[in-house]
Formats: C-alpha cells, structure tokens, sequence
C-alpha cells in the first residue's frame, strides 16, 4: 500500500474548482510532498505545485538542480525546472493560461515579498488562502499514514532504549545527543524530526532548551524530548524524563504529578469533544497538586509530515476532536533553577473515536 | 572578543529613524539572533524582535515557554512573553505607541497572513522591506565573524579527515552519513548546517540528492557535501569528491576540470569585480570543455548565521564584490545516470579586497 496521491490531487482539485481559481500555487515543502511525493526543501529558491484553472492540470515547478529527483519522485509528472539566474515569476506566468483574475495560495507560506512579484505578474487579481482546506486534508490521517507514523514512534523508542544504555555520570548531553542521533540513523530514520532536546539538571526547566557541556551527575532530572523523521517522511515526537542516581522526594512528587497529567490528557480524549479539554484535563492536575505556575505551555500539537502541525491542543481551542486526528500529549512542570519533568506521547484518534496511543516506551520513573 | 551587539543595534535604530518607521518587527530568526544572540526557531509562534520609534527601544517578543533563555541569551533585556494561547498582535499592540503610521519589516519573512494581522492590529499603515538594509549590514562579516566561519570550517575538516577513514565498500551512504553527524558534535559541533550530502556512484550527479542504502562500490564516485553549525552560530559548507578504488579516465577528466573551474573561480575573486565574473570564470572552463550542459546551477552563495544567504554568485548577477563578503565558490559536472563531482570552497574577501580562502583540506583528487 502506498500514499494515495492520485486521491489527494483530486480533492485538491475539485477543491480549487469549486473555488474558481484560476490559479493556486502550493508551495510549502510539506504540502508539496504531500501531494506529490516530492520531499526537497528549496531554501530560498522558488518550488510550487502550481494548478491550471483553464487545463485542469497540475504542474511542478521546482529549482533546475532539483529535476530529476522531481522527476523520480513527483507523481506529478509535469516537472517546470527553474534556473538560478531565471525570474521565477516570468516563468510562472509564461506556463499558465491567461486571464488570472484569482489566485489560491497558502498566506502563512507566502511572503509579502512574493505577493509583491504576484500583483506584478498577475496585476488585479484576488487572493484566497487555500491552507485551510489543506490543513483538513492533512488533518486526517490515513491509517497508512499512521503505520509510518508507528514507524516513526517505534524507532525512536528503540534508540531511547538503547541510548539510554549509554548514561553514565560525567558524560555531557552534547555526547548523548551525538549518540542518539547516531541511533536513530542507525535504526533507518532519514534523521531526527528536530534538534533533540537532551537536558539534565536545572537545565531540564527549559521546555527548549540546547544540549551543552554539562555534565550528568547523580541526582540530575535527564529529559530527553526528540524524534526522528522517517524515509517515508512522517515524525515523531517523544520525552521520557529519567532521574540519574536516587531520586529526591521533591523529584519523585514532580514525576508522578506530570505522569498523572499526562494520563488525565489522554484519558480526556475522544472524538466530539472541544481540543481544549484534553489540555485542561492534564492541566487540572497541575494546578490542583500547586504547579500550575510552572506549566505555561499548551499540552500538544499535532505531527504528521511536520513535526509540528494542526491542531494545537491548547486551553482555548474550541475546535471539536475528529476520528483521524493525530497528536502529542506532552504535560510538563518546569521550576526555574531546579528542574523540569515532561512526558510526552503520540495519541491517535482512531475509527471509534477513542485514542489510540502509539507510544508503548514505559513511562514510570526509570532511574539511571 | 564577542560580537558587537551594541553597534549592530546602533546601526538599524539609526536606519529606522532616518526612514521614520513608527516601529519595525524583525522576525527571521537569524536576524533576530544577529541582533540580540538570541538564537531560537520559533516554529509557527510569534517571535520578533520589535522598535517602537516613539520610545527608540527594542523589546524582544518570544514564546512564553522561551522566556527564560531569552533572558539569558539575548543582549536586549526587555522580553515580552507570548503564551500559546494569547494572540500575539493584541500583545503587540499593547506593547508599543499610539499612532502607528508605518512598520518596518522583512518582506520575504513575513507572510500574507502576518501581514493581515498586522494590518487588523494597526490599520492604515504603510509597510517598507527593512530586509535590504539588514542583508546589507550581514554581508560584510567582521573578522570576530570570520573567526566563527574559520572554526565551522576546520571542525568540518576535521570530520572529513576522520570520516574518510572509515569509507569501505560495502558501507551504505546512510551509514557514513551517521558517521559523519556524530563526529561532528564530537569535535564541537551545535550540528549540521543542512542535511548531508552523501552521494555515491551515479547518485553522485544529483545537486540536492538525499543519501540512502545504496552500497559504495569499486568505482565510485563518493560527493561529500557538508557543514556544521557552531555553538558561536555560524556555519560552512564544504564539498569533496572522492573515488573509491581506481578511477577511469573519464572520472580524471570530470574532476579535473571541475577542480580548473573552482580554481578559476577562486582567482577571479575580487572586490569591485560584478559578482558574475565569478560565476563566469569558472562557467568558462566548464564550458569550453564541453561540459556546459551538465552544469546547471549558480556558482555559488553566501553564507554566515545562514548556510544559504546574500550574495548569489550567478550568472547575472552585475552587484560588485565588496570586503567583507564570504561565499562558497562550487562548480559542478553532474551527468544524469552517470555522476557528478562538486568542489567547495568558502570564500572571504578580505580587507586587500582579495580571496581568502578558508578551506584547507586538499582538493586533488583522492583515492579511496
């Protein structure tokens, strides 16, 4: 079973029709791959999925140097490669029909700098912003998507097991995080989701915190929050916080506290219900138990081909839990100058309705 | 010896007030980290670094959950925390004078939903690109600048040498790519400037290709293109091309006319000079041997806290060399089917307005 692109480009399609487009450009990198296939992060360079109101016909214009990985892996087949020295704009125009009175587009991916090139090439036309309708498509995850989601899931847990064989007092989180990161190329993923987040100490109250020279030592909170983006280009995201040595008191109190948000967070989900009582159940845990000062962040965010994607899972979010919906649950406390726990899942909102929770690492205290 | 945020500042708060910017909003994160040391991606939240012309002081507005290392990092000292589920341009609005006239911004940063938010928010006001003026202040790099590059480029060396050890065949491109990323936070990497390229064979011939299980065999071409990020910010990017065991003649050729076209390309250098000729020099020899076709990308780019920024070294463009710019110079012969080499160097113009060439790891042509 594969990506069902032909599916995708479809409802895209009738999507853009019905909206009397006469053009869209979709050119983010994840929405490109999403409907093409084609993974490439054209940096500055110009890189669009562009559809032809007047022929009904998609065609991919990506940077020369990129041609023939476009042309291997696009099921797009119309491949519109562009030179460095070319205006991509003049290109554009000279491939689409004429008579462009409106214009699909994704306004968070596209600046005000190609807006500008836009109205120059395409004077008076209108602009509609079709990430919406994208983000719908994307919000649903197919359960093949899911089984590259588990992929995803199920190889960074291997190299949190086998990474975390490696701790010992002395070591830096820069050398665990070189480690990890050589596992999960290890255990064939193309590389991680994003910078892996490998805290110890006081340093673990950073919900973003950077891997440095600090050494482990006994006592220390080690959290480690990453994941890894796979060949098929799916992510995960996980955290698992470890006690290195004999856990304190104060520590163990934190753990259990953020283990319990974390079950309530997803305990609360099932489909129908408002986003924001997912978040409002781990939340409740942390306030009543006097920590709710040191949880000042959403409990989740979806994942898919970003890491970070639709839906936020945040106390505000009136948006109702659909069957398809797959994201983190990820509670945290974090006491400046002293220590942070976060545990952090992947839940899937599966054909019943109810959560499905893809990570199966053990998420009791572990002491190191 | 660290870098003059104080003088970086001066120098934009002295263009906004000669442009009379009511306030400006810097919101790239490399701007945003060359200007305060504040070194985070926000992803999808709202992060900038904002002017109010009626006080002339900067306010630093970052994600709640990174408030705390902003206050540690950044040179500016007032942050103004965005938790997730407030909406960042109330926060703004709230946060800076009356009477907003016009802003300042990064065209190419902000997108046309930013843009619609900010015109909500503050309505009736003009917008102006303040990107030019910022570009323009990050392309001369200061010699405290160049020592960071020189130090991205030596661990790169370093990794190269040692990496290069361990080349077999048999061994996949996945594998080395591994390699590759561990030894470079060993020798003190932050990470990756940009995902390895780590091409082999046939493979070798695609500009932006992503490295897989193919196997090196006897007979390869093995393309190597790669840098760091440092902890100090900065980056390089290097490529070398290697064959494993006995090269055919038609491989000698490849190289060394690719190794004639860098050379080239490197002593054309020189500031006053169109950036092209640059470009050109080394086009040339590509060219005239023949090869023309199977070069289709720009010599070159700058590079500094981005391994892709100003200046492009391209074909057209007429924008004369200046003291202080440092690019790569990478010309390449990529035969579809066949393979490629890519020689890359980075490039200082240094205060005799002449090349300074960073690299030093030997570019004849090495057999593995």
């Amino acid at each position: 079973m594969s990506l069902d692109y032909q599916n995708r480009l479809e409802q895209l399609q009738q999507y853009l029709k019905e909206q009397n487009f006469s053009i869209a450009l979709i050119a983010s990198p994840a929405n490109v791959f999403y409907f093409t296939g084609f993974d490439s992060d054209p940096h500055e360079r110009f890189m669009a999925l562009v559809w032809d109101g007047q022929t009904a016909e998609f065609k991919l214009f990506v940077p020369a140097l990129d041609k023939e990985i476009a042309e291997n892996d696009s099921f797009v087949e119309k491949i519109i490669p562009i030179s460095d020295e070319a205006d991509p704009f003049s290109i554009l125009k000279n491939n689409v029909g004429t008579d462009i009175k409106s214009i699909g587009l994704e306004m968070k991916e596209t600046s005000m700098f190609k807006h500008r090139n836009l109205n120059a090439a395409f004077p008076e036309v209108s602009y509609d912003d079709i990430q919406p309708f994208i983000n719908k498509l994307r919000l649903k995850k197919s359960r093949q998507e899911v089984t590259y989601l588990q992929e995803a899931v199920d190889i960074i847990e291997k190299v949190l097991e086998e990474g975390m064989k490696k701790v010992k007092t002395g070591m830096t989180e820069v050398d665990l995080t070189a480690e990890l990161e050589y596992l999960m190329k290890k255990f064939g993923a193309e590389g991680p989701s994003f910078s892996p987040i490998v805290l110890s100490g006081e340093k673990s109250a950073l919900p973003h915190g950077v891997p440095d020279d600090r050494k482990f030592q006994n006592g220390d909170f080690l959290l480690i929050d990453f994941g890894v983006k796979t060949k098929h280009g799916y992510c995960s995201d996980t955290t698992r916080t470890f006690v290195i040595g004999e856990p304190s008191e104060k520590q163990k109190e934190m753990y259990h506290i953020v283990l319990e948000a974390n079950q309530a967070g997803i305990n609360a989900v099932q489909s129908g219900k408002p986003l924001k009582t997912f978040d409002l159940a781990a939340r409740d845990v942390i306030d009543k138990s006097g920590y709710g000062d040191y949880f000042n962040n959403r409990v989740g965010h979806g994942l898919g081909i970003d890491v970070h994607e639709e839906p936020s899972i945040h106390a505000n979010n009136e948006q109702l839990a659909e069957e398809g919906v797959f994201f983190t649950i990820e509670p945290g406390i974090y006491i400046p100058g002293y220590g942070g726990v976060r545990i952090e899942d992947e839940v899937f909102i599966n054909e019943k309705g109810e959560a499905e929770v893809l990570t199966s690492f053990p998420r009791d205290l572990q002491v190191l």
